[in-house]
């Protein structure tokens, strides 16, 4: 499949290596945000699996591409169905207008590919 | 209590009027928008709970503070929880930053205005 | 009519009040901010007829009320016809989205306002 | 020429392919909110290449570089002239910022090579 | 003088209420978050000074009016001059274009009005 | 040192192209837009070095990568420290929220090659 960016595992290196820079500044409220943005999601009131479709559909309305890559992800590992992505995209899409669908266009594109690897993570547990 | 804006049924009345000549114009597509709107948070895959939810992270957001006050009202009507509506609102503070505060403010007064005539609804129907 | 905020006459010398004051600070580069902004919709190769609508869907889409009340006055006063307004509308609803919408409202109770302020002012004319 | 992205033919590619996945997908809604979007652009009270060119300062203000490479290209191909672009880069420069000049600088790229795709789709028919 | 908006008074009592409202609700992440964003402004390696004329033009370049209030005040406490205010004005007018002129405006408003409370303030003082 | 887009080298050399095509355009207005953007962030009522920060949080919590990079090589240029570059980005985490935080991962990554570019620059000089 030709990508359009990076793949999902560079995404996710990148990410954790520019994170461990980041938290490793001397800037402690830098650290106490990171760790209040990973609390927003646990499950509480509203399940994690709401949580992370809350968090993708603001990351689509508000644009910003690596957010909903992230959230496609989680939301994959909490067993959002395709019929739920797309339901959560279509409130994103008529919510944002037309300026979300680039973004929306690179969302299906990660949603197939963590489909991929969230597959191969299961297989490679037995 | 001190208002900063129109009160819940000055919103909905002007809101309606105004509505009805948007609609009374003579371009269907924006009827056609107006009723994809409408749909979006109906019932299906996710339930119009859920999907109300996801409306209200995106108005919190995105900084609008009349489809805040749908989205509350609606809300209200699916039977949120007030622990339910503040871990929505605290994704929304998380993901949008303290430039969101102002709204949230209004929110929390919104939310209360609304259990306030949710109840008059429902006990003027007996 | 019910106003959700001020006419239409207390925003214009709103504006203009303000306007004065903050070109009566001694900051030269506000000046020529100012002074570009009001060529960016004069004649050119483009008419003013087309910037001012350029302009009505750029503040629409960005949900600037003061703005989209400012280009809208000015559409009428370049002679655009309701049908053409309603169209830029929906150009600016399809692409911002939902979000848009209660923005639109306010759009079209100062479509209204700018004709009856218009009509008036041609026939002061005489 | 260096590109900062996608040449035009991958982008083309790129967006059909994604969004043929996203209309395969059984959300009705979504497949009406594309029409829509599709349907605004067209002919009416106002000309095509008006409202491509409304379509491009939505773009350009909201900062979206894959709906300014298409509004872009459909502007080269409804007869826009340089002088007529570069005053509609002028009003959403000024509408929207210096935020705005990287897609600026982008937008001037994806326009010379609209114009070279163009005359070879025209060359190309004879 | 003619407001616009509520005065500074009915701004700091209707945010001072709801934000005790915010706090008392059980959610102890959206306490941590106020905390983060009081501390945000506090001296460290740069002054709140500079700080505060951060929060000021982030303010102003995202359109908060309430935020840009707030950071007016704070940067009137923390003495910041005319001539500072109008060229931190020209960097967010720059940067976030002629659709912050709207706040632009009622952040000037809100200069005067702070200048005027602070004197009291200090007069008061005695 | 893996990169997520281009090195700060082909940045500049881009962006000095791109903007001499734009300028070469007949479009005067543009220009002097141009002239304004460079103007305001020259020494005055407050220093340069105030001045990028304030660019740098603007920039951060607008969520423009190339502009982040444009102001955080400016703001090492102007001698910022490490200890200030974080709490700049603190206020705009903060402010901006958790969806400015892969536009702070970029930045964090321009910082160092804007340091290693900076000391190279230097040490050529002798």
């Amino acid at each position: 499949m030709r990508r359009d960016h990076n793949s999902l595992e560079e995404f996710k290196k990148y990410r954790e290596k520019m994170n461990r820079k980041i938290l490793a500044s001397e800037n402690l409220q830098i650290q106490r945000f990171f760790n209040l943005d990973t609390r927003a999601y646990q499950e509480g009131a509203l399940s994690s699996k709401v949580k992370e479709l809350l968090g993708l559909v603001a990351s689509l309305v508000l644009r910003c591409d690596d957010c909903v890559t992230y959230h496609v992800l989680r939301c994959v590992e909490e067993g959002v169905s395709d019929a739920e992505f797309f339901e959560a995209f279509n409130v994103s899409l008529v919510a944002g207008g037309s300026i979300t669908i680039p973004h929306l266009r690179r969302a299906v594109q990660r949603l197939e590919e963590s489909r991929t690897l969230n597959k191969k993570r299961f297989s490679g547990r037995r």
